[in-house]
């Protein structure tokens, strides 16, 4: 995978703001990958990969969803949570990405979900304190991702969910599987 | 179902203060279900039935479980999400219970799920506000409780979740389920 060929696809697909986060999320993942010992390569093309559909609107991703034949539940929430599996599928059928890894890596960088492999809580946490997220409590996020990956994954998710409940805001029967592992 | 037979039953299965329980719940889902037009008669049994397995110790419970053929997904909480489907089990295998929907009311009653019936509904906000109960917000609870059953319901859902998550406990998907269903 060519990563200047990819960049301006990204460009064409993706608002500069939108574009821009992307970067920052790749240098973060890069860094991370280094220091967790994860392939810097597969670090780099999902977080490059991450958000590739997240400026298509709800009535494209929302075909994705079905020519994919994903998850059915995704229907019933926002769409906000449609653009990482779409983001998988594009990665996969338009540009022959075929890691399972890094495709699960985009797929759940939204909801997250139990299990995660290292390199899926590399692309949640990296996307999460890149240094453009200026949310309270972004700071200890970023100081535990120096830290334990694992310990950061779980900082994030919690915090990813008690700002939903707070909120009011529906949560992704994933996010609470992601969740109760960690509060377990 | 001789109403004072079970009462002799529950005096012997349960501690002093948990019966007391018992009946506040049975008299406030009693009160309850004749504003919403609900029946007595089921409404009075399930709110009897519906902590006949609290006081039952965890390896009991587990069994109960297992005999029961339970959602799998039960082991790896809390034993206190047990006693529900143990004590539904209990109402229909020892005492002849045989109204779904009164077991389901017993089942369901620590956890709520979505589309819960009109007797789950009553059974679920019927605990939580008995005049027994002094958390903070229940005053709140108890005033929807006289408006709107549903309203009430999803108030206490959200209560329930907003609880765990700030106290960094896990939640049952089937609360989940309950919670996304009201704030969808």
């Amino acid at each position: 995978m060519d990563v200047n060929a990819l960049k301006q696809q990204l460009l064409q697909r993706l608002s500069k703001g939108r574009y821009e986060h992307v970067l920052r999320v790749a240098d973060t993942a890069k860094r991370l990958a280094v220091m967790y010992q994860i392939s810097v390569e597969q670090a780099e093309q999902a977080a490059l990969f991450h958000d590739i559909a997240k400026c298509m609107d709800r009535d494209n991703l929302r075909c994705g969803l079905e020519q994919g034949n994903e998850d059915a539940r995704l229907y019933s929430f926002h769409h906000e949570l449609w653009h990482g599996p779409v983001g998988a599928m594009i990665a996969r059928d338009e540009f022959g990405i075929s890691n399972v890894d890094v495709l699960n890596a985009i797929r759940y960088h939204t909801t997250g979900r139990a299990n995660m492999s290292m390199l899926e809580k590399l692309i949640y946490v990296a996307d999460m304190i890149e240094p453009g997220r200026s949310f309270p409590g972004v700071e200890n996020l970023r100081e535990q991702a120096e830290e334990n990956l694992d310990t950061a994954m779980g900082a994030c998710i919690y915090q990813s969910v008690q700002f939903l409940v707070n909120k009011r805001v529906p949560v992704f029967p994933d996010s609470i599987d992601c969740y109760n592992e960690y509060v377990k």
